[in-house]
């Protein structure tokens, strides 16, 4: 019989396996896995990169040796029961001969999701399924997005007051949020495989775009919305376009963009995606169809109160993450989010949906996907 | 020796007895009190209203008896060592014989703080404090409040999307926040002794100003803001003046308010406060003397953008409650905080202090002392 609570202990432990690999499995989710027996964990696995061995081989592997009778092993995501490179793992388990499988989150491909679970138990397995489904379906958020949808993933951050302003009416715009918040930030700048920013945060900012989280540092691909090339204006380049890092920037650019900055541009060997125009705006359509030849699966864009407003009224990004201070700067001047919509009504807001919280010192995440 | 997991567990059955006063002590602190015999809670008691037995009194008479040796009593507050109307506590507690006291709140009174507690060791009691301290003192805002700064806590309610929109720019604002998060505003209006609200919002909503908790009905102190008393001029008064509780409206109005209107307060038995004028408002410091006369000692203001945007640039009140809906209106000709201040940093933000948050739904709440 499964006891629901050690069930949990057991699926927060692959959990935590799986988020070691946080960032480095793109385009794969991150998954863990553990093998129980007794009631005791034995041995562990998570996958580690795409082209690497699943979560489940892992701990197969570590186990070293024949599961004992009654063995269980416990996975955060519905086993695959097609061969890829690896091998389908249900195949691995009805050989190992495990007595149970409990599993966190079903394939959210709808054509597999199911499929690999009624094949464990047409083996005999006795299968649990859904055990923190809800935490086990959020680690992969840019994978269940990519696979359902057919398209990266965008998400736009930004850090407001909780009067929704981004910045002070000088354009101030440090110390919105405190440290905690900002750490979380380079979190999940090492989550996406891609980070975007407009042209006015490269001028103002000259900011490095990595991820430093302790001594690591880690450079996504940095994209920089920049329709005119006018980051390509000053005689001292932008750090992106010239730190150990550079040959991870692209500049997002339009035709029409001076001859002379795309010259500049290739110059200095900076690589620039030409993309269309729509209403006198980049074509994020376009950039969306560009990202997934490329195989980049999810952009985190960090926007100012321009973009972010672009983003939002036209609905250009899937998700959001607004962190809030506990801060109120109660002026009119300072810039907030949107431009003149003359809402009606207030269900015609936008809402955020599956959402999460979480709290960052005095400071406060929401996160989910954006709804009309 | 004192288990503080256990301690933790008795002031948290303390805390939950106290909290069956809620709103109902006024000028007094809510209070609760457990006496617990080898590790078993024997009897509670908690203060049910100014006038009557405090929380320790309450638990030794519902005892009934001598505690057992080595009983401990365990009390949200430090119990008074003054003779009030009801006798010091110490004495009563020294004199039942107990072994142990365990407080959580200091008594927040500066003349007093750690005077109940010395008075209890001096006669051999074994004392602990400040279990779960922060949440015994929160318990009791406006008292708190009121005996260290000797002005009533005033404190504005607002609900805001995430961009810090009020409404729609229609000024539709029916459904920013949901179900849960207005139940919680239904326990605040229980809690303060008097709610006050603006002209505009009489006018456009016609409220009732109760708290509506499941079956009960309670009408606090009702104060209108209305400088020129122009919530009078409709032919078909609100109903805050003619209700079942219109004894308890006050309208607070300037002397400049047109005498006739005066006049038909007059006439429809309706109390009015006249309040001097500051740059032509009404002088906020005036009303909180009035109501320090009055011994009222918190007011719980339920804003819309206009009387928020001014209570908060010119910190009128003390204590901020925001709720917020995952929603985003992105218009920016919705109504939100502030006219024109021009700021130039981010440190010039108001910041909200003691910081609590809570959860109502897809709700979030973020209260705390308004700090410049």
């Amino acid at each position: 019989m499964s006891d629901p609570l050690k069930d949990e202990r057991f699926m927060r432990r692959a959990l935590e396996l799986a988020q070691r690999a946080w960032g480095q499995t793109h385009p794969n989710p991150m998954v863990g896995a553990v093998i129980v027996e007794d009631g005791e964990i034995v041995a562990e696995g998570w996958h580690h990169a795409a082209g690497q061995a699943h979560a489940e081989i892992e701990a197969i592997r570590a186990l070293g040796r024949k599961p004992a009778d009654g063995a269980k092993i416990y996975v955060t995501l519905e086993p695959c029961s097609t061969c890829g490179r690896t091998g389908a793992c249900t195949d691995a388990i009805i050989a190992a001969g495990f007595a149970a499988v409990v599993v966190g989150a079903q394939d959210p491909n709808p054509a597999h999701a199911g499929r690999g679970l009624a094949i464990l138990r047409e083996a005999g397995i006795t299968v649990t399924s859904g055990v923190l489904a809800q935490e086990c379906a959020d680690l992969n958020l840019i994978f269940n997005h990519w696979i359902t949808q057919n398209t990266p993933l965008i998400a736009a951050k930004m850090a407001l007051t909780l009067d929704g302003k981004f910045a002070a009416a000088s354009g101030h715009s440090r110390w919105v949020t405190g440290e905690l918040a900002r750490a979380d930030v380079m979190r999940w700048r090492r989550y996406f495989p891609a980070i975007a920013v407009g042209a006015n945060t490269v001028l103002h900012d000259n900011p490095s775009l990595t991820s430093r989280i302790g001594e690591q540092v880690w450079c996504p691909q940095r994209f920089v919305f920049d329709r005119s090339l006018k980051t390509l204006e000053p005689a001292q380049l932008p750090q992106i376009y010239s730190d150990a890092y550079a040959f991870n920037t692209v500049l997002l650019c339009a035709e029409s963009a001076a001859t002379e900055l795309q010259a500049r541009a290739a110059r200095h060997d900076i690589e620039v995606w030409i993309l269309p125009e729509v209403e006198g705006q980049l074509d994020w359509q376009a950039f969306r169809a560009r990202c997934l030849e490329a195989e980049i699966y999810g952009v985190y864009v960090e926007v100012g109160p321009r973009l972010a407003t672009r983003v939002i009224e036209s609905a250009l990004v899937d998700y959001l993450f607004i962190y809030q201070a506990p801060k109120l700067l109660a002026d009119a001047a300072a810039p907030g989010l949107g431009s003149l919509r003359n809402t009606q009504h207030m269900h015609q807001a936008w809402t955020l949906q599956a959402l999460r919280r979480a709290q960052f010192g005095e400071d406060h995440l929401t996160r989910g996907f954006l709804q009309k």
